[in-house]
């Protein structure tokens, strides 16, 4: 059994940070590069928003409770002045991407980079005390409740045949934001969201299978399953929304909820792990037809690294082997064929086999986040787990 | 040297056709099911679009131009009917997805379900004489222009930092359309716009690799090269843009055409044929970098039949011996990897070392459309050439 504090430690703070550190910072125009090659050159100069704001709440995350470094709060404010200048739109929405200078280039018709927005400017205010960035991340959080209840507001039409479904991702990304809303919302409001967004997750879960549906009806189940989307199971999201569920559960001693957890954690390793070559498959259909993306049986990095801090959490909270083993498992799988100590940084992208098929750090949809969360939650786990005296099983 | 006159007419009259005509007709709401599995059940019953019109067109096109049987002509009127009565919105927009009963569920920022509208009801006139039909395909020709126009009027923002680039697609489906449009638009109106769209088409070609690159500048040429949209190339799209240059160059003889048309299809057989694996890759960046679409190593179907066909044409019309091999390697490329005698028509979709993904026949992008297409267009080609008695020099 691996030593993965020591482990994930050395590897946040001597291969992964320091590629972000020395490759994203953009000192001539502010906010960072995500676009970057294997060894860290700039093959895209834009400005992807979800990433803008991860950076900003990663550095200032860490600046808040790993270590107070100087420098990591200097570049958590690189980004945070360029999306506060050059991010949004009058309405309070906030643009997917914009020119390298800032000015603006795409607008999703959803609701997520206004979700990044205020994640960075939660973080970044409890770092800095600016009492502005606290009230814009009020503010942001506002427009996406907004947002949500009228999705007209996206500019999605809504049609007669329009499938009345529930996305996984809805409640989800809220629920992860409500728990960085302390200290901008006032408890009893995050307290009722909260509550709000398990329940509606918990809408997502499949009995049979004990995991969570990408859709499901207005009632739950599997009253979608004639459509692939009511069919769709994206073994990661389902992986990352056992962890949010686990920490939700910690916090209020929720031992019914913490168990419910765990056996989403399990069910969707089990469905989700590609028996023949390795790893977690991107998308199944719980029928086993084909899923509609070309790329559903690539290996993506951010499942496994979602399942690598869910999994630390599940063996902290209980100590059972089972948890270690899978740990193990996917741990293995992930330094196998994500990691790279040459340039630092984890390949995103592996085909079923677990070939590198994108010789890049980063891009639209992947920066210095995922990795980086990660491992300081795994960090911070272990830590306080080692600090309580109590003893994890392991063989 | 296989005999592909005798190969393609089988391939198209007992394994292609006979899927579709078995599985995809919706007897009980009309339309066409195109979510089907490799066997033809029904995975997905969705009408999409695309598919819809693209599928009236192809059994229009078949009684047109190959035999006159009245079951292609029912079944095209099949899906002409619900297209034509569920279809549309009323300013002329068409929708991207219907329900199994016809009702509207999506609706995409492009403006191609209205070309596949278009299309089919100009052939469905040429068959049934319907001059409603015709008027139809002439009123949606005009929002399509309109659409290409005013981009904010398909509801996409134009922002202030929105690269002003251009992209291949439009006038390539342009000049298809206005072949399509002879007889329902004037010819000097038809020759008018269809120079507009080679001279548009010609501007994405790059001199160095011989081919056409996906999005280009306002001044063409690489100017765009700083981003990643500038350096695509999808060579399977350059090389149907091939095919439909050379159609308008054999139809107004223009031989310095033709010369560009043949430099074109090879550069982009020779950019995009994956020399590991064999195959045609997805998507290429012209600096070596890693295109950032997930699937860009995948082989899919359509770049191999419009290959084919492409190559088809270009040995009918010189006899020179380089297209009838690199046609006899993309055969043979795709009779091992795509086509199944099973159960007909073909795979859509292999990873890279050409292993099936998808165990479907269609879903929301394929459909009865490229296969028989390809097929049927070699078939007549091959046969108008041993017809007109010049010799084709084969080893």
């Amino acid at each position: 059994m691996d030593d993965f504090l020591t482990i994930y430690e050395s590897e946040l703070t001597e291969h992964v940070l320091p590629f972000w550190m020395r490759h994203s910072l953009d000192r001539e125009h502010g906010g960072y590069f995500t676009g970057l090659t294997a060894d860290g050159r700039v093959y895209d100069d834009r400005k992807y928003m979800w990433l803008q704001g991860r950076q900003v709440w990663m550095l200032a995350r860490l600046y808040n409770t790993y270590e107070p470094r100087e420098e990591w709060l200097e570049a958590s404010r690189l980004g945070a002045d360029f999306i506060r200048r050059f991010g949004r739109l009058d309405d309070g929405r906030v643009y997917f991407s914009l020119t390298r200078e800032g000015q603006p280039q795409g607008l999703q018709r959803k609701p997520f980079s206004e979700c990044f927005y205020a994640m960075a400017m939660a973080e970044y205010y409890r770092a800095t005390g600016d009492a502005l960035a606290r009230d814009e991340a009020a503010a942001t959080f506002s427009v996406i409740e907004q947002l949500i209840a009228d999705p007209a507001r996206l500019g999605r039409p809504v049609l007669a045949g329009s499938l009345r479904m529930h996305s996984l991702a809805i409640p989800m990304i809220m629920l992860n934001l409500l728990e960085e809303m302390r200290g901008i919302l006032a408890p009893e409001t995050i307290e009722a969201k909260a509550a709000a967004c398990v329940q509606a997750m918990l809408r997502h879960y499949d009995p049979q299978l004990r995991l969570l549906r990408e859709h499901v009806g207005e009632d739950g189940g599997d009253s979608l399953e004639a459509f692939p989307e009511g069919r769709l199971i994206n073994p990661g999201h389902s992986i990352e929304a056992a962890w949010f569920l686990l920490h939700y559960a910690a916090a209020r001693e929720d031992q019914a909820l913490q168990a419910r957890s765990l056996e989403i954690l399990e069910g969707s390793l089990e469905f989700g792990w590609d028996e023949a070559h390795g790893g977690l498959l991107y998308f199944k259909d719980v029928k086993g037809f084909s899923p509609a993306p070309l790329e559903h049986d690539m290996k993506l990095w951010w499942p496994h690294t979602e399942a690598i801090y869910a999994l630390v959490a599940a063996w902290c909270a209980t100590g059972e082997q089972r948890y270690a083993d899978w740990l193990q498992r996917v741990h293995d799988y992930s330094f196998r064929h994500f990691v790279d100590h040459e340039h630092g940084e984890w390949f995103g992208y592996c085909n079923r086999r677990g070939e590198v098929t994108h010789q890049t750090k980063g891009g639209a949809y992947k920066g210095c986040f995922h990795v980086p969360r990660a491992l300081l939650f795994s960090v911070q786990a272990l830590r306080r787990h080692a600090a309580s005296g109590a003893e994890l099983k392991t063989v």
